[in-house]
């Protein structure tokens, strides 16, 4: 994907150095993060330099295969293991992350370039489906559909096209006319300051919405479709995404208008049998008190939103049942969301 | 209510100034702000240095007394007929302004006097009417109840006392256990400024949580009760209030967790047939795009919150129809959000 006319990976490695998009930064500057250190990749994770399900998932391989890079060979397979369990306790609700950290784990046993080797084929696995997810998605968005979307699952949140704006990018590419209701998506707001930049780095039209704006807006008739990402599918079809997308799904019910979820099939975790056996991730509640952005001079300020004294309480994910969800659009095709047409995704 | 132990009224009339509290000032300062000019009391309402249905109301009285003061006996009916239109321009969704208006114009054809008075005894019968809705909601009210409520239909938004918050008060005060989530209410964020200001004033345990967090709250049981405010209230029952209203009201209803309106009767707007016919005011997409705060130092700053370049659409109220209601808690009792219910309340 192109930022100011250049194509970018959102998180790539050369040599022993992880680079990615500071996303903490987007959309009111653009740098890239240097990571020399597999900690250092760690960090990144934590503090959501790099944050969604596929960016998180690459950035864990990479993590990964850095820790089999620095790990002297004395001590090897003790080193990696340690490794392996920092990377895994920086964000408990990504799939992404556990299934990426297992991957190269396994290669790093036999060698620390083939850890490389395995991070490099889970990035690039991320980028091509979600290149077939928006060929999938592009299906179902006819001319002129209104479609609503929660936080980011664009390209910064996978290592190239996303998963729920796939689909878009893919059918504004083909011609079509599509316009987009961007939730804010507190307390990050993820679709304010990132999917409202990538749509408008992209040229598609759209509008930032407040979260509260879902039920006036599918009430009116605004919303054709919503979609929507995940970070981490159960085998029943229950999806666990940013806070907020189960309350979307609960209001499209309402008013009829067709839920959709789109994540590669590595965001499914087959041994995990319900929603109810996601770890939701409970962050930090100066997330919800403060908020950080530049003055009319383009200086930062964080600064205090709430009532001072009082505590906030910050989920950062919910789960969305089954029930709810119209179809889950893979890059395999577009499934039901059920434990059988889950099953068949992983048949061959 | 007390604010730093001294008793006041969120706003009053003295000689032919209006003070009210500054509630765009809350919860970082406290301030009155004085008006000597009915042009001026538009102005504070339409910029919401007085907001919220019940002081919307009492404000609108006031300005219209102003102005019956103001005016030249030479041309004394065409200027209050001025006013009045000015005022009624002001906020176009708020019942309890019209309602107002209308009661202090007639006054003011009378005499001056006339106006000022009925403008006093309307911001009384509001604190009246706050204070038995209390008393009637407290009953709904069960020991250790968790309570979810949207933006703020506390005192702040009344004479005195409030509305949602009046029976959490009445509760609180009569020894039970209450626990409110406080819903941040983006874009003006009056939960997260205001109604959680006024409960740590009045010591009421709380927490503030991003309005995503509903459907997450409601789903693992921790939701025994929603109460909110609302601002026009049709003859069938259906309700306007805050942007993300009718969300929590359809969450609410999935989850069997009762939702409570808790308004005067002045709200009520008997020759309004249904929510349809409601107005929905469209606020500035600036309430959307940038947010003002204090940083560490208490200096205050107004940040940049979404993407630079795109647009916000800013609704600033929706239409809970009448069927997602568990019951309107008035100043006269309890009814069913329905035509007959609420005829019945006009009845004698």
């Amino acid at each position: 994907m192109k930022v100011r006319g250049k194509n970018y990976r959102t998180i790539w490695m050369k040599d022993s150095s992880v680079f990615m998009i500071e996303q903490n930064l987007i959309p009111f500057e653009f740098k890239i993060f240097e990571s020399r250190d597999y900690k250092v990749t760690c960090h990144a994770i934590k503090t959501m330099i790099v944050r969604g399900a596929g960016a998180i998932g690459a950035a864990a391989g990479y993590a990964m295969a850095q820790a089999a890079m620095q790990a002297s060979p004395k001590n090897y397979s003790k080193a990696i293991l340690k490794a392996r369990k920092d990377i895994e306790s920086t964000r408990p609700t990504a799939r992404n992350l556990f299934y990426a950290v297992e991957r190269v784990f396994s290669a790093a046993l036999i060698s620390p370039s083939d850890a490389i080797a395995e991070a490099e084929y889970i990035a690039d696995e991320d980028a091509d489906a979600s290149m077939n997810i928006g060929e999938f998605g592009n299906k179902l968005i006819k001319n002129n559909f209104n479609i609503l979307t929660h936080c980011n699952a664009g390209w910064l949140a996978f290592v190239d096209y996303g998963t729920a704006l796939s689909p878009i990018y893919t059918a504004h590419r083909k011609g079509k006319k599509v316009f987009v209701y961007v939730d804010e998506t507190r307390p990050r707001s993820q679709g304010a300051r990132l999917t409202a930049w990538e749509l408008k780095n992209e040229k598609v039209p759209h509008v930032i919405v407040p979260d509260n704006a879902g039920a006036f807006l599918m009430s009116q008739g605004k919303v054709d479709m919503v979609i929507v990402g995940s970070d981490r599918i159960a085998s029943n079809g229950d999806v666990a995404n940013k806070i907020g997308t189960f309350e979307k799904a609960i209001v499209a019910r309402e008013f009829g208008v067709p839920f959709y979820v789109a994540a590669p099939t590595s965001t499914i975790d087959i041994n995990c049998k319900s929603g109810k056996n996601i770890l939701i991730e409970e962050r930090n509640e100066n997330e919800v008190l403060f908020q950080t952005g530049p003055d009319k001079k383009g200086k930062l300020h964080e600064v205090q939103v709430c009532s001072p004294g009082s505590k906030a309480f910050n989920p950062a994910f919910d789960v969305t049942p089954a029930k709810y969800i119209a179809g889950i659009i893979t890059e395999k095709g577009i499934v039901k969301a059920s434990g059988e047409a889950i099953k068949s995704l992983f048949a061959k």
